[in-house]
């Protein structure tokens, strides 16, 4: 079966639309998911960014608040702004890594996505991440202790820097097997097309 | 009849790729389309910023790049970039303000993109220009004249001033009666069914 990889950052909120629908919309195409958690803040140190474009430039910010407020509720869920924005997603995506390999990784992501944006909650702290691990019944403790490790932390670091060689500058990013990359959740049936027909010949926009 | 307005930039490339197909998405919904030609540069030069931001920031735009080419592909056009990229589209937009009194306008916009970018052709000058104009069977001197008049200079001034209070920050940007605003191509079927239905209830992402 094709694959794509999705790269999301826990604190993106547009990776937040993708994420509530991207399995779904993969089975219909008969590809499967890479859920590749990696964390947008390096790439916007190496523009000179000290936070995201949607703070940094106010209209554009504006509009993004109102545009996923439509989008999401096109897809039925709410929007709670969290505050403040973005969240630290550091230890959320630590853990999403333990959580691919053991399998809940998914659910642990979307409901991260959830409390973020539909409840606008507080994402970054370990009791905060607790709570939500414990939302898709997995006990907190051990899990926190080995996202934390060494280890686990520079295996999120090599996330970014492959985010990185692969020039991805935002998220969502959708990176198809043989490399084609699709930016934006609008993308996606895009890059689903492209990775199960290897290019987007008879697709109609 | 519902409207739109389609703020365009003749530089901009995804502005090329709604001109090619909003008319007949627009008419397919019942809804007509005001074109309304603007300059980015202002609201670039706003956040300090003395180019495009796909010059700016390397890696969105070898990305832009891409995606164009695909996009416009699925859309049975080809590629060919502009050097420089963006074009100065300064007397583009000065002209096609003539045009859209005149009922050219949509038509001559049409030709101003896909000279620049379908056959990569400089835009710029007094002399491509005329040359656009008689691709569209309109006398190019008298038309020159008028649009570099001080009076339609100032009106082109106003249209970007307008832009500006709109809070638009890119282009392609459509802006329904009601004052939603929707930005990018990608947007440009929600922007219409907002047109038509006053909301996205109902509209299916």
């Amino acid at each position: 079966m094709p694959h794509i990889d999705f790269w999301h950052d826990p604190a993106s909120t547009y990776s937040w639309l993708a994420a509530m629908r991207i399995e779904d919309a993969a089975a219909r195409c008969g590809v499967s998911v890479r859920w590749q958690p990696f964390l947008l803040g390096p790439a916007f140190a190496r523009l000179g960014w000290a936070t995201s474009p949607f703070n940094l430039q106010p209209e554009k910010g504006r509009y993004m608040w109102r545009d996923l407020e439509r989008q999401a509720a096109a897809l039925g869920a709410v929007l709670v702004r969290p505050n403040p924005f973005p969240q630290n997603g550091l230890l959320a995506a630590r853990v999403a890594l333990i959580g691919h390999d053991a399998g809940w990784g998914p659910a642990f992501t979307r409901t991260v996505y959830a409390a973020e944006f539909s409840e606008g909650r507080d994402i970054s702290g370990r009791e905060a991440v607790a709570a939500l691990l414990e939302r898709v019944d997995v006990a907190p403790d051990t899990v926190l202790d080995r996202a934390t490790s060494t280890e686990n932390k520079l295996r999120l670091k090599e996330q970014s820097d492959a985010a990185q060689r692969l020039g991805i500058f935002g998220a969502p990013t959708f990176v198809t097997a043989d490399g084609e990359m699709f930016w934006g959740n609008d993308r996606l049936a895009e890059a689903l097309y492209w990775a199960r027909h290897g290019s987007l010949a008879g697709y109609a926009v």
